[in-house]
């Protein structure tokens, strides 16, 4: 690899430029950043890589170009660079959803372009340069998406990438991706921003002062309902139709839930309660979360 | 306080006896404790204290008893201390829930014997005596119950009570104590379970590995879910009203989400997710979280 090019340098972009020059993967790093605060942010923590001006000046001299922006801003910035990105490049994404998006890469990427979406499965209910890490993704399962057309040789170019940044891959289509992401994190996110709301409501409503008792599990919740709205209006969005039969699924079984509690049905709510337990410790032993109770944050 | 009497010596019991002999509350503490594993694990911890092989022993002798058993062995407990209380002697307990059990103490125990019910909002997704810490309870609140006949020396006591212990304390009847907690824990346990509930039902009928992808959110929800389903079926039951209501009011603005997503109504979207995120900085100011992205975990 060359040069890299990063679109969009708020917790994630920063953090692969980070581990990018840490591990020294590129020549040379261009980073686009849209928004004057974070061009500001980026300065001050002297970021390495040179800040471009333009897509245009960044795509030009790139071998690799990662879409680290929302998903909602990939079309304006395809049809900003489409006459410039070089025929050797490889573009690749870090977005959370993969069918809209491919449908919005097809209609308007020129077809002589190459792009090969990833998902690293990593983040934060913080924004911003300030906030990224350069071990951001180590040891986290980065998806790469395998398309009809996708070649072997680019899918070998970004598990090579990703390997070096520190992740461990796994090839998927974008129609199994959205199905098991619309499960694990799509709805975890929905949820939470919906039991929050609800908390708000009901504050307003009964006029009692209850987020300060939060602690008993509402603060949970909180931290992943204070994520970034713009991505996950586009994620939501984006994977509607998956998210829409996961809600469905969710609300089923949470009636299920409410007629147990309602008939006090002992053996059917005990069942429930000990099986979901077991997730949990296979999360742990899958190193997928940490193994101190409540997260080692006392 | 000269003698205090733990009833179960599970994690918030433990919690208890280490931080009541490290403050120098009691002159002696006796443990009862039902399970013999249990008791192997004390004895191995070498906790400070007795433990006794009867409750009606530590009943005997105490002037302060303390039930940090589930919910539902409170009316069996009542029976066999009911005759061996002294008429000095203050009992509380430390459930999530307090009008059923209000209800289940007037029934059974005995007039002459004083019951002021306390809830500390303090516990973690384990269990057992070998995950108690002296500092369980620093800065958290106890709820302490005040019902009509509640005298005021009794309140003075537990509050002084556990403010040694390291609490802050607040005053509040049965029935306001159970709508809150109804939407600030009791709701957000059950919306966990469900979650986890809900992956397991699609992993098996998609036939997809999906646990294994869990950080982008679910990991979170599985560590509630992971609690301890004997005190989780009690509390659901006794305070079943509450969090039908609260049920209800989750899957209406549920709803409210899926319309939106499906209508891509972006404003509407973008006004809940924004109004949402600040809990969360509520939150970390009112210190019922910490301030670390991610738990800081990682």
């Amino acid at each position: 690899m060359k040069n890299i090019f990063i679109i969009g340098c708020g917790l994630l972009g920063s953090s692969l430029v980070r581990s990018i020059q840490k591990k020294k993967i590129a020549k040379k790093i261009f980073i686009y950043e849209k928004t004057k605060k974070n061009i500001l942010k980026i300065k001050k923590l002297k970021l390495p890589g040179r800040i471009v001006k333009s897509v245009k000046e960044g795509a030009i001299n790139s071998d690799l170009i990662i879409f680290c922006t929302p998903m909602s801003e990939y079309k304006n910035i395809i049809l900003k660079i489409n006459n410039f990105v070089s025929p050797n490049c490889l573009i690749t994404d870090i977005g959370s959803s993969k069918i809209e998006s491919s449908k919005i890469i097809r209609k308007f990427l020129k077809k002589k372009i190459s792009w090969v979406s990833s998902h690293p499965i990593a983040g934060s209910e913080v924004s911003g340069p300030e906030h990224g890490k350069i071990n951001m993704f180590n040891d986290r399962w980065c998806i790469l998406i395998k398309e009809k057309n996708t070649k072997k040789n680019h899918l070998n170019i970004l598990n090579k990438f990703w390997k070096k940044i520190g992740s461990k891959t796994v090839v998927m289509s974008p129609e199994k991706h959205d199905k098991i992401f619309s499960m694990t994190s799509h709805l975890p996110h929905l949820v939470a921003y919906n039991l929050v709301k609800s908390a708000q409501e009901f504050e307003k409503k009964q006029n009692y002062n209850l987020i300060k008792y939060s602690a008993g599990g509402l603060r949970d919740f909180s931290r992943i309902a204070a994520s970034n709205e713009i991505m996950w209006r586009d994620i939501f969005f984006d994977n509607k139709n998956n998210i829409t039969k996961a809600i469905n699924l969710f609300i089923k079984n949470l009636n299920a839930f409410k007629k147990d509690i309602n008939s006090k049905n002992n053996k059917s709510i005990l069942k429930k309660l000990v099986q979901t337990k077991k997730v949990r410790s296979k999360i742990i032993k899958l190193k997928q979360d940490i193994d101190k109770p409540d997260f080692g944050r006392n």
